[in-house]
Formats: structure tokens, C-alpha cells, sequence
């Protein structure tokens, strides 16, 4: 087990988790982890990568695990004075990790890529595992909704997820590279995890980066349901699925990745569609995907590795 | 008395308290702060303006009296965290402080002008007296050093002000345009004051803008000595001039103004020099400059303003 190569996609705090969990059972050597940067943005002037940072934090035992996002014990002293000042608030930013975001866009402004400010935080935090975000360009995230096309945090912070989604957009993805590093990792993993992160606006955008998708089709990909039941752990996956017309199910999400995956990691409560599952030419293994503290990750982490030796043995 | 219309051009701490003082026994409608923004730098990806934050603290009452820059009970968890995070730490700012930072930055990025982000945080601050910066456009001083050739915050703070000054270049300035309302208000002015700043790199990045001292030009000017005895209040004035080769002095300041002044406010410990400066065909005046709480401030500009007249009568 430990010698198995593993790369990961993730976005938010379902991947992060994940991830976290696939740190606790893998040599550091052994495990890349493929971010999400679809939903970065510039807010108040600092270029802001959510997924990143809440996937760095969480391997560093950093995060706040009320919230998913942010640091445990932040204060918000420059936020508050920053409302007092008649600046929006809806995104919300402690004081420490407010540094996270002035020291990416000083990098970055200084000429830095995002991978090596990535490396570079990755470095003080702690975090020896490989953090990559998908793209070095710049990917914006686009949600079509019926009140018009809204930049993802818009969507996703600022209008709490409300409005109805038709579809969406990974603007500037068909032109950009993967992040140095990433094609490497993908022909050296011995199978490619998809975190239980949201698959339309999480995992999609790092897939839409036309080399990645390429690398992912010629290796074995395993997936990790966001949804138990018609819900997601967390986030809008659910409500995304019904707006577009589907029925939200680890089958829906299944039939999704169809095209890319083997094999799919679903709830017991799920245990039901597995040969639905497995009618589209998809292995499906059942355990309890929820993860509420570090054990559960490390546990998930090892079912998967687990899994992904009896799917490569046909069981 | 309250019907003189007073024009004050101010560099950082010594000029903020003048231009306390202005305010505290002027109607704010008389009253207009020019104040020089060759000290505003990029740091950390933030649009700093050093004097502007002084002279607004310092009107608002919300200065930190110990230091003269910066809020009074500023806290500093960003700035620690900065730290820990490799990033520079040698220009300080509190959390407070840093609201201001990013919310000009922010606004700038939006279009705003530094004129609309100055009158939209003082409207913030509830400083009722016009607040200027002296350009919208960038104008950077430049010390020249045995050092080379250094920013002004690098000489100011980065340096603590030792390399030696050769010389001083206030980049952009030739080709940069007054605020919009400096023009107007010059022109409205019955005085205009130098506030008791560097006038080195204070003072002259002010009148290095052509149209600025082309108006102040033809308008009665007054000036308030940075200096007593051979000594800055605060600052390097003293040592600029010693650097220069110029003995430092109330004397030395007049001199340095002589086209433009026709007043020099001196202390009591330099009434000894009144007759060289008489001789430069400026008229001195002589009290306690010396500003160590709010009610000097007034002190000092109810006697700004009755040595106006005082000039004005040629007594």
C-alpha cells in the first residue's frame, strides 16, 4: 500500500478532507493533490484562491473546522474596520488569513507563478505532501444562472448559491496549461482520485484544462461521491444537479464522470445503486464516505487505496 | 479672524499638527490641506500614502501620539503573521491601519481617483476640513545617496535615513497636474502656509508640481520652521541639510524658501536670526513652535494666523 502513487483533485473542504486523509496514509512522496483555482478571484484588490487555501490548511491542521473555511482562532480586526469603512464584507477574511492573501498577490505582483507561491506557502505551513493548483493561467469560473452570468464567488458567497443554475463556463481553461508538474504526476500516479468535492464547479474546471483530461483518460480513476441520499456533505452539488434537470444521486454523479472513471466510492445509505452504477460500466464500492474527524479521513483514504487494488483486480 | 481662508501644504507628523491646529480655529471652510504624496510606495501589493494617513489620522484624532504614524491601539496580527510568513516586516502596520491600506488600494483598482478614495475616507474619518493630495498622478521622490539612488520609503524606514543625501528628484512631478480644487483653492487662499515639515522631501515634492508653485507664486506664503536651534523636531531635515553642506537652521530654512515666503514663523531659542532672515527680505517672527499636544496646535495657528495679518500690515 504505501508504495502506491496517488494523484487527487479536489476543490473545496470535501476534497480538502480527503486529501487530508490520503497525507495521513501515503508517503509525502506519494501523493500529489490537483487543486481547483476556477473560483479564484480579486477581492478588494488581493488575488484570493479559496480552494487552495482551504485545501493547504487543512493539511496543515490549520483550518477551522466550524466554518471549512479559514484559519481555527482568526480574528477579524482588519475585516470589521474594513466594513466600518464601507467596503463589502460578504467574503469573509480573518486577520491571518488576510496574510495567506497579501503574501499570494505581493508574490504574484513581484512575478511569482502560483505554483511557486503555492510551494512557497506550502513550505511555511508545513505541508510536505505536493499541493499543485491545475493551472498557473487564469480560469475564471462562470455560473449561468436565470439571473444572468455571475463570476463563481458572486454566486457561491455573495448570493448564498440562490439563484437557478443552467450551466457553466470555464472561461480561459481551452487555452491554458496545466500547472508545471501536473502531466509528470498523472503519468506516474498509479490511480487518480476524484475528492468527494463538487463535480460541476470543483472538479469540471481542473477537467477542463484540455492536457489534464487528456493525461486522466489513459489511467485508472477512482471516485469519491460528493452526495449521500439526494444531498451533498456540503455545498450546492445537490441543488446543482436538480436545477440542470438530474436527479442528485452518487448515480448521477457516477453518470457524470462516466467517460473517465472505473469506479465509484458511495455511502451504505447508497447501497441500492450499485447496479445502476455498474450498468454504466462502473465498478461501485460501498463504505460510510462521511468524514467527521481526522480518523474518518484516514480511514476513507485507506478504503480507497484499498478499493483501488480490487478494482485493478477486477473484484 | 475666522473669514481668512488658509491653504496648508503638509508633508507627515509635524505638518499633520499644524493642520490640526488650522482646523481647531478655522471654519472648515477656510481651511484646504494640500499634502505630499512623493512618499507614496507599492508594498505588499498595497497603495501606501504615508502623509495622507498621518495628516487624516492626525485630523480625526485617531493618531497614535507615541509614534505619530499609525492608529493609537492599532493591533498587529497581520503584520505578525506577515512575518512569520517570510514577507518583509520593516514597514509597519497594524491592522487598523491596513483597512486603510486596502481599501485605496481596492478603490484605485476600481478607477476611483487618490482625490475620491481621500474625500471618501475622510467623509469616513468625519475630518470636515478639504484634504488634498497634492496630484492624482505618480510622483515618486528620489534620494540621491552615497548609496545610490534610493525610494523614499527605503531611505525613510527601510534605511533609518543613513546613507548620505547628495541630492533629491521628484519623478513625474514636471508632467503632473495639481488635484483637482488645489488651483481653486490657492487662488481663494488670502495665506498660504508651509507647515512645519521636511522641506527637503515634504515641502518640495509639493512645489516641484509646475501649476502649484506657479499659483503659490503670486500669493502671500508663510512659513512655519521644521527647525529650532540646529535640530528637526522630528525627522531628518537637519541632517539633510548638514549632508547638503548647508549649516541647518531656522536661517537655512528661510533661505531654502526664499523665492516663495514672505513670513518665516521661528522659535524663541533662534530669535538671534531674525535679522539675517529680514535680510533675505523675510520678515520672522518669533515664538514656541514647538507643538507637544492639541492645544499648542491651536496655539500656534491662532498665532499663524495673526502674524498673516501682522505681515499683511507690514509690521
Amino acid at each position: 500500500m504505501p508504495s502506491t502513487r496517488v494523484v487527487a483533485l479536489a476543490g473545496g473542504v470535501g476534497g480538502a478532507k480527503l486529501a487530508d486523509g490520503l497525507a495521513q496514509v501515503l508517503q509525502p512522496d506519494r501523493l500529489t493533490v490537483i487543486v481547483n483555482t476556477g473560483d479564484d478571484f480579486v477581492h478588494l484588490g488581493l488575488k484570493i484562491s479559496p480552494d487552495l487555501d482551504t485545501v493547504c490548511y487543512t493539511l496543515a491542521g490549520l483550518e477551522n473546522p466550524g466554518t471549512g473555511w479559514g484559519l481555527e482562532g482568526d480574528t477579524w480586526n482588519v475585516l470589521s474596520r474594513l466594513k466600518q469603512m464601507g467596503l463589502p464584507d460578504w467574503f469573509q477574511i480573518g486577520d491571518t488569513d488576510l496574510a495567506t492573501h497579501i503574501t499570494r498577490t505581493a508574490r504574484l505582483a513581484e512575478g511569482w507563478t502560483l505554483s511557486q507561491v503555492t510551494q512557497d506557502l506550502c513550505k511555511t505551513w508545513g505541508i510536505s505532501v505536493e499541493v499543485l493548483p491545475m493551472s498557473d493561467n487564469i480560469i475564471q469560473t462562470q455560473v449561468y444562472t436565470n439571473e444572468g452570468v455571475l463570476e463563481f464567488q458572486e454566486y457561491f458567497v455573495h448570493r448564498r448559491c440562490q439563484p437557478r443554475v443552467t450551466g457553466f463556463q470555464f472561461t480561459g481553461a481551452e487555452n491554458s496549461k496545466p500547472a508545471p508538474g501536473i502531466l509528470e504526476s498523472i503519468e506516474a500516479a498509479d490511480v487518480v482520485v476524484f475528492c468527494p468535492s463538487n463535480p460541476w464547479v470543483s472538479i469540471d474546471p481542473i477537467l477542463s484544462i484540455p492536457e489534464i483530461r487528456g493525461a486522466i483518460k489513459d489511467h485508472p480513476v477512482l471516485a469519491v461521491s460528493p452526495l449521500i441520499g439526494n444531498r451533498a456533505i456540503k455545498g450546492p452539488a445537490a441543488k446543482m444537479f436538480s436545477e440542470l434537470g438530474i436527479k442528485p444521486s452518487a448515480y448521477a454523479v457516477a453518470r457524470h464522470y462516466s467517460d473517465l472513471i472505473n469506479c465509484i466510492i458511495i455511502d451504505n445509505e447508497d447501497a441500492e445503486l450499485v447496479q445502476s452504477i455498474n450498468a454504466l460500466g462502473i465498478q461501485a464500492f460501498v463504505t460510510d464516505i462521511l468524514m467527521c474527524d481526522r480518523a474518518d479521513r484516514a480511514r476513507l483514504a485507506g478504503e480507497v487505496i484499498n478499493y483501488y487494488f480490487k478494482m485493478e483486480q477486477g473484484i
